[in-house]
């Protein structure tokens, strides 16, 4: 069994030295990765996404871990492992695909040509995926090469997933983790694709919602009518549909399919004593999209409807003549998506057919009621009891300005659910990005600050950890 | 002052005979002027239009009235009046534009190359604007023909208008009435672009619902947010849109805009005797569109519903994401298109108030709405007073195997509107098309049976207004 590394301040210190000093090396590294266009969504990028992931795979190597690639009926998988140490075996796991780069003509830069640009704010390194997630995978990478560089090796067992589908809904990933259990199997999982609470203060995010949705389409008559021929007689399903979205929530912003709240917990005094101390800016967050007044359950924080509270959106909605100008139709048609955001134990099944029970009863004998499942998956909320979670907190604050916060996420990450599931393992979720990160958008960027305090911020988690 | 012709029975039957002699060269005139591609809303076809204005021109000379063509800024008006006589001066009016034709492959036959089909139902001529309008107006022609043929004269004062823009809007059709009010105003109009009650029953609309269009724009935040990040605390404007939508109707299908029916009169009990005794068979005309109960107010019948109440109906909304599959958006922007139907003397520009009022009433602070203003005319309510209303009616029973009915008419014909507050005259709605006809669609075809009981309905309608 090999010896672990010294970790105290002094061992530390060196580490963190050598990042400053290699940051330039670090960055021309993580551009050759930004130069590769792997848009995992679009067939004709498939040479491109074996091509970043076979450089991770070398990169890899070159710390001394024994990494290979394993395809699948998509694009590939990079694992690697570290040579078994002491302390916790980590499972660090990041994914090399992008977002595709339309519309390009709101791209300032072509956006596989990464370059560092001064902004008012500072440094940004500008391309597809800096944020999202090539950038933040990188810190960590970078953070074990310093430790390897210094000290000859990993203060804990790493091992390390890099997905390529990840913008792509993942097809490969739960048959991967599945047949590659006991290879991937550690005492935690690790992601980076999360961000900061603010530019000041670093997060571990320990509450994801999860998310159902389900689209809903209403049929009255069999075609389009002349709604001055048929208009009061004939049963308009833009009508019923309305009827049904509007019932989904009651004056105060509840949620009324029943049962929805069965499974929803209070957050605990101590969590919501944290939250509070975040001072979230709920007027800033608002103001930037022009809005004023929290739109969710009355008596509730915004961070709580954003966190804590589940929620009933209507992400699109469609029904009859949409063009320029007037046509008098009687739709045969209407539809609606509609997503729930999931919170504590709420299970997606059961509030699928609770649902879709809540629209039938809507729905009168002349229309019928057609339903299509989208995704569904629970939200994930990680048991911080595990000593890891309170030293990685205290090591990021160490690095930042600002204490680091135990967060809650309004998004979903499906896969802290699957390693929870299939792997049993809690996800340690720490990331760097900011909410101007633009990640999906024209001009992505990665701070250079979140970059480099981002390494150093690894290096610190690592020496942590391992003391744990 | 000439004398009229003589208009007892036996005149009228020597009418009759040469109509029934006359049909297939009649029906070769009117394929003359349907192979005439007169789309009024194509600028291709301008040509066309004004080469079917010159074919009516010279048919209605050929009769012997002084006819003319006057040009507007969009299609010409051809304007005919026959020698001044006794009896009522009716001003017939038709409109020889069609609708385009598109989507063509739907076409069994070329649209523009009428020819008469045999069918299950009988015998029809297919064609664009078979129906609407160019067969409707020539049935009114071709009994003026043969009036002239066999007595020299029309047994009443005639005078003729037909529009090139009908299909288009109208543009032309409010500045060229104000200023040829003179040469235009007679006793009576007389329209021949409405339907038979049912095969066997023809009608005269009386009662015509008027139309009142408004889009509406409800903005929440200033761009589409992601559902996960914000979805909770962000006003979502679709959500908003169905609130206003759902409240528009009450659970007794009433409409709840304040005020809506102040202006609704209750139909005469003689009238609605009349329509008892059509034996409308709702089930049939629901049932034709895959639906079976009534959906407009509790209390009424489909007839009421269809043609002396008024409606609110969804003819579009559109919000987010309405493409295939998911897209987790909590949209910037959510519409709709709703539009009324008016009867009696409610009032477009009164209720657009109403209706702003009541949407405003319901849109929160967090979001704001615009109105794009759309079409707006009050309802038709003719006077059945005048004694060519009933003289019309009997002389239709004559012609067919049912009884004439006075009915009502779901639509708008905005003409009628135009004549009685332009030119102050009441407007005798009288047409052969049925429900099967397919105007504005694919093979469109207007029956034989319309069209030659058409002409020997006007020869007998003529005689009796002579008479009335």
């Amino acid at each position: 069994m090999p010896q672990n590394p010294p970790t105290d301040e002094a061992a530390l210190g060196s580490v963190l030295a050598r990042i400053d000093a290699d940051l330039p090396a670090a960055l021309d590294r993580l551009k050759a990765l930004l130069r590769i266009p792997s848009i995992s969504t679009d067939p004709a990028y498939r040479e491109p996404c074996a091509r970043a992931a076979d450089w991770l795979r070398a990169d890899l190597e070159s710390l001394g871990l024994k990494a290979r690639i394993d395809p699948t009926p998509g694009h590939p998988m990079v694992v690697a492992h570290g040579a078994a140490g002491q302390g916790p075996h980590l499972l660090f796991y990041g994914h090399y695909d992008v977002q595709p780069v339309d519309p390009l003509d709101l791209w300032d830069r072509d956006p596989f040509d990464p370059e560092v640009e001064e902004t008012p704010a500072g440094k940004v390194i500008r391309a597809r995926g800096a944020a999202d997630d090539k950038g933040q995978l990188m810190t960590f990478v970078e953070a074990c090469r310093a430790w390897v560089a210094e000290h000859g090796k990993l203060p804990v067992q790493v091992s390390i997933l890099f997905e390529g589908e990840e913008e792509s809904g993942s097809p490969s990933l739960v048959p991967y983790l599945k047949e590659q259990a006991d290879d991937l199997r550690a005492d935690l999982a690790v992601i980076c694709d999360t961000g900061m609470f603010d530019t000041q203060t670093p997060a571990i995010s320990t509450m994801l919602r999860g998310l159902l949705g389900q689209e809903v389409i209403i049929t009255g008559p069999v075609r389009d009518l002349h709604s001055g021929m048929y208009g009061g007689a004939a049963m308009n399903p833009a009508r019923v549909l309305a009827r049904i979205l509007a019932d989904l929530h009651d004056a105060d912003g509840r949620i009324q399919v029943p049962g929805f709240y069965d499974d929803v917990p209070e957050i605990s005094d101590e969590l919501r004593s944290q939250w509070d101390a975040l001072g979230f800016d709920a007027e800033g967050f608002l103001g930037a999209v022009g809005l004023q007044h929290p739109a969710g359950e009355k008596g509730r924080t915004a961070l709580e409807m954003l966190w804590s509270r589940p929620t009933c959106e209507i992400n699109g909605m469609t029904s009859g003549y949409t063009g320029a100008g007037f046509k008098t139709v009687l739709p045969s048609k209407a539809s609606a998506k509609i997503s729930f955001r999931l919170v504590g134990q709420q299970d997606p099944a059961k509030l699928r057919e609770a649902f879709q029970d809540f629209v039938r009863a809507r729905v009168p004998d002349d229309c019928k009621v057609e339903f299509i499942n989208h995704s569904a998956g629970p939200a994930s909320v990680m048991s911080t009891d595990h000593p890891a979670f309170e030293a990685a907190r205290q090591a990021l604050s160490d690095e930042w300005p600002q204490e680091a916060a135990f967060i809650g996420g309004g998004g979903s990450i499906p896969i802290a659910g699957y390693f929870k599931t299939i792997l049993g393992m809690d996800s340690l979720l720490i990331g760097f990005g900011r909410d101007d990160d633009q990640i999906h958008s024209p001009n992505e960027k990665y701070d250079l600050e979140s970059f480099h305090k981002g390494i150093r911020s690894w290096a610190r988690i690592l020496a942590a950890l391992a003391r744990a």
